[in-house]
């Protein structure tokens, strides 16, 4: 089962709201049906954003019925605008849709640059999935086989095409005849860790655990946990880390126990340009945290603060596994270094 | 509204599973009723779940039939082992039940033994609340005019009689006038923050803001934090606290930020006998964790692990308030001398 498909007309979804209860797929016809995608959390994960992103750009691309060149690129240049705004967090929707709009640019007519514009995105799909791939493999080494890994939200095939970034190492590693096992948090507001990465550990066979965020400090008291792997939403220059609330204090936590924190993300997911204190950290509805299916948790009337990610420093990072290798500290030397060229 | 109240007969409590969604009170008669509230959380809180556990020894002594006074205490004595099983980690029940036990004990007669263990169950639950409004006005110092509290779990007044632990400092502060902020982690797996803080402090008035688990260090790293009060299910006599798991990273955390994190209790939460390593950790089943409501989060058939406690050592404490004081380190030589002459 593929979780995203381009059927050559649509890009089909599987609503990752919906699980693990329903499977369910939706086909995305347009740049609103990828925005609204996006922004309903019917997909998550930055690669995964990304990749929705430049088929949103794409869709409205090859639909755009106009005149002339200026006016095609006049929509297009809207279409950015738009789909990059979905959600502000992950760096990977603005990049892969300025891949696709720079594609289109490059064309000298209106039907080659929408063709072009489909296949950019096609090519990125592939491209993700072949740096989660590589991310795995080169992630693996750095597990033993016993090891117990902690890993914070869902940062598994689900986030991406197919691997994942943070779970694409365990992959590889099992696959390569380690024993593996998994520590989900739940990862509140929306439970990523434990409705989609136990979800999907548990079809691949690899043993996993969940347990609520307020577990993980005990956890690695009790030397339960070996190391601890997560995604990345955007990664700076200088090796500050974006990622899904609770990222920052499980950083903490592991370096006061002495525990190994690695990072994982594609190309795609590094920001060479925005210093950390320019990002904006995206706060989203109360209702994430006052209501679960229809139970409401928290009274009505009471004000709730729901920021959904959080800045890691480098300080707290042992290693940042990309597609183009490990990248180990002085992050801001090392990242330009090893990321430097992107594809 | 009292929460608890004894009515001459039975002892009735607000089922505190159903807020904040519904008021509903139940009367416990027997032990077993007693036995049940505690166990099945419908009532919660150190010093509430110790009070039920008198309440309960005193309802069996009240109504046993016995023919002499050794088969009356007999029959007492296996309440006794009953009762204080009903949890295993907080301190106040057994040390409670105790109290009654030892109350009972001292009588010439059966029939003064009755009416004996009632007078010492109300007894217990007078001087609870009277502890809880010293620990505010001890506590009370410690907080100043337009502070942000970050508290974990419920340890208010429906943790207690009247008052709270940890909530009776801001209380009384609020009641001298200074202005107090409260941001309340949701406290999974249980939720008593969202649920029973935010509803509390709604009532009284006091500003409440409800934030993920996953939120604590964000916020830390943010400065939207001056101080940490929390409550304790047992204090041992070198200083270690038992609390709601999540309570151990909190302290963490606010240690790595130069938070001053205080843990509030009374008399009846302090352990001078054990050895915090002999203490058991309670672990709790895993439907508290899997489903929410009717929601299922967590995959059918995948592990969890849910440990509800966990244990904050000394070095990350900065002061202990119970009703004889404020207890600072070191607390291996000032937990004893503060507390030593229980009442």
């Amino acid at each position: 089962m593929n979780h995203i498909e381009w059927t050559g007309k649509e890009l089909r979804i599987l609503d990752q709201r919906k699980l693990p209860g329903q499977i369910k797929f939706i086909d995305l016809r347009t740049i609103e049906d990828c925005y609204q995608a996006i922004t309903s959390m019917q997909i998550r994960g930055a690669p995964l954003i990304g990749v929705v992103g430049a088929f949103g750009l794409a869709l409205l691309a090859y639909n755009i019925e106009a005149k002339s060149k200026e006016e095609f690129l006049e929509r297009v240049v809207k279409g950015v605008e738009y789909i990059s705004n979905a959600r502000p967090t992950a760096y990977n929707l603005k990049h892969c849709v300025q891949l696709v709009f720079k594609a289109v640019q490059s064309q000298r007519n209106v039907d080659l640059m929408k063709s072009e514009a489909i296949r950019k995105a096609i090519e990125i799909m592939n491209t993700e999935e072949e740096f989660s791939r590589r991310i795995g493999e080169n992630g693996e080494s750095l597990l033993e086989n016993g090891d117990t890994v902690l890993t914070h939200c869902n940062a598994g095939e689900l986030a991406t095409i197919k691997y994942g970034t943070a779970l694409a190492p365990i992959r590889i590693a099992v696959d390569r005849g380690k024993c593996i096992y998994v520590i989900a948090t739940e990862t509140r507001p929306a439970q990523q860790g434990a409705r989609l990465t136990a979800w999907e550990l548990e079809r691949y066979g690899i043993p996993v655990t969940v347990v609520t965020d307020t577990a993980v400090g005990h956890l690695m008291k009790k030397r339960m946990v070996d190391k601890v792997i997560v995604g990345a939403d955007r990664i700076t220059a200088d090796g500050y880390v974006f990622n899904k609330i609770g990222t920052y204090q499980v950083a903490v936590l592991a370096k006061e126990h002495g525990i190994k924190f690695y990072v994982a993300a594609p190309t795609s997911t590094f920001d060479l340009d925005l210093k950390h204190d320019a990002v904006v950290i995206e706060e989203r509805e109360a209702k994430e945290i006052t209501t679960i299916g229809r139970k409401r948790i928290v009274p009505k009337g009471v004000r709730v603060y729901n920021p959904v990610f959080d800045i890691t420093p480098p300080t707290l990072i042992n290693s940042i596994i990309s597609e183009k290798g490990i990248v180990n500290p002085p992050f801001d030397k090392n990242i330009s270094r090893v990321i430097g060229n992107r594809t």
